[in-house]
């Protein structure tokens, strides 16, 4: 691969920069010094990304002057919560990270989540960056600010607004990546079609995300990067990116989050598109086009779980306001809009993306 | 007492109104309803305040047309911990608080502190209200946006800046408080005094802190509103307010927190005042007019903690940056500057202000 990158900036508050491509775990230190100048840098990974590239990311910083400390949680979905919240607070702590300093999260949805929360309330917000290992980190969780943890009731129900500092989104980290956490990112990549582009989506639908994906990647951030200038705090365009959530929150939930989360948004996306032909919603039927791309990326397009399970699980869903919930759906490839809809209308919604 | 009440506005983002004066806890519901429309509720107090207040807050919100739920937490400064800011997350969403409702903080600044932690990371934030019930929280903590729990490494060590959307100040509740407790709250009255203005300081001197707390109360209020406008997050003139805290927060520290932070910033005060003096900082000396108005509100002016001991507790202090700290200093009653000192000084700082 070359080690040629793109970079995506965009002008929120703070403005930063995504860059894609090979080989930017190795010399992170100089191009992080360049945004950050020289300071204490807490590295947090999991136990699964840890023994791949902590001791390069760290060498790398140390190398441009950088003060490393390093903090490794265990892997896992379940470990998203404030008990590792709460230890990674307690470490940077004790390292004895001062305003000046930053978090670096180096691995997938789940640490750059957790660890830019850690970020926006450690001593009340330090600047944190994203080294994200996984597609799915990559295409979407790493831009845009959103950080959380997951409560008992559900999913991402604590966490705050922060923008990073820098992003850097090595490609070289995909050949890492199982298959199913690969099909994980793909899902979300897809979505980036649905929402954004038919030209991006045919281009996912003929092989480009596994032949460049560093050019897919960089399309999708263009995207999302547009959206969140626009709605950094999530009040109005920025809720389209929910494409395919609202079931497949519902679906992660129902089955204790034993499905994944890119999993279970490519079959909400499925369920949305249905609903949306059944109910007249749509100009242009898509949910089979929709259905076809997802396959040829491994990923699945049903569920068994009821219309009246998922409606439950839904009610509780963070993006409810009161009695009513915004649902994204697509009209044609390339064009989703949102539609307000009394929570007690869920059933019957996702009663009609559900028929055969 | 009358009903009649004292409006100060402060224009942050979000602006918003501190109220004060006498009854306004049994007619909250009213004034609450109309800054942010009728909504779910979740009303936080501590095991002391809530027998004292809740239900007069309920029923009022109830009757203006909230839906109400309750969180009670132990009372104790021990408790302001992420243990308890866990219960307090999973309890807001068990009550399925969506984005569009808000958290009533009722209580002192720990209750405002933390409550003020929840909602602002709780669906990564929703309104919240103070109704402060301590002169400590009156006169300070319940206006700026500080909110805050501690680390087992220290205090106010996790937290994110969030206005509220309105402050309510029944100073009826002074009433209940221990001599002890209105003391703390007055050693950051007399603070705003020296900070802010000779002739508040010398209003408190002659006892009107007791005689019209209402009026005191409302004065520091507009000062600390016009710092925060200003400064909201701390990053200049906002850290002048921490006179005192360096060390009264290393007292606090070193004292295993047996000592209160009202008690613990006086004696702050008084050693930052007579190092001002000895190392030539200050252009009137006035370490002993401060520690007199200290002494005649029961509050102390003196620890047996060495300087070294000090030192040590302050070197983690969150106001540090990289090798750095900022010290706010009095040079007359009235005016206080910051100065930027390294961490490798502090011990000879808190020498000359521990000397006889």
């Amino acid at each position: 691969m070359s080690d040629s990158v793109q970079i995506i900036h965009v002008n929120t508050d703070p403005a930063y920069d995504v860059t894609v491509g090979s080989g930017l775990l190795r010399r992170c230190g100089e191009q992080l010094a360049a945004v950050l100048g020289q300071c204490h840098a807490a590295v947090i990974a999991d136990s699964t990304v840890a023994p791949l590239y902590l001791d390069t990311v760290a060498e790398s910083l140390r190398t441009a002057g950088f003060t490393v400390s390093t903090c490794i949680y265990p892997a896992g979905e379940e470990h998203k919560n404030l008990t590792t919240l709460s230890e990674i607070l307690e470490t940077l702590a004790q390292q004895q990270l001062t305003r000046s300093d930053c978090v670096v999260a180096l691995g997938g949805g789940v640490c750059g989540d957790m660890s830019g929360f850690a970020a926006g309330c450690y001593l009340r917000g330090i600047r944190y960056v994203q080294l994200p290992t996984t597609l799915l980190s990559a295409v979407d969780s790493s831009v845009g600010g959103k950080t959380a943890i997951d409560l008992k009731a559900g999913k991402n129900l604590a966490g705050v607004f922060l923008q990073p500092a820098a992003v850097l989104c090595d490609t070289d980290c995909l050949a890492t990546l199982t298959p199913h956490t690969f099909a994980d990112g793909a899902a979300e990549a897809i979505k980036t079609g649905v929402l954004s582009s038919r030209e991006l989506f045919d281009d996912i639908a003929a092989g480009a995300l596994r032949e460049n994906p560093a050019e897919i990647i960089a399309r999708c951030i263009a995207f999302k990067g547009r959206v969140v200038e626009e709605d950094p705090l999530d009040n109005g365009i920025r809720r389209t990116l929910n494409l395919g959530h609202t079931v497949g929150h519902a679906i992660e939930k129902c089955a204790n989050f034993t499905i994944s989360h890119g999993h279970a948004v490519a079959i909400g996306m499925v369920v949305m598109a249905k609903a949306a032909e059944k109910l007249g919603w749509c100009q242009e039927p898509c949910s089979s086009e929709i259905a076809k791309v997802l396959q040829q990326y491994d990923l699945p397009t049903a569920t068994d779980f009821s219309a009246a399970q998922l409606a439950n699980a839904a009610a509780s869903d963070k993006k409810r306001r009161g009695s009513h919930i915004s649902v994204v759906v697509p009209e044609s490839i390339g064009r989703c809009v949102m539609r307000k809809v009394a929570v007690s209308e869920l059933e019957t919604i996702f009663a009609a993306g559900l028929e055969a």
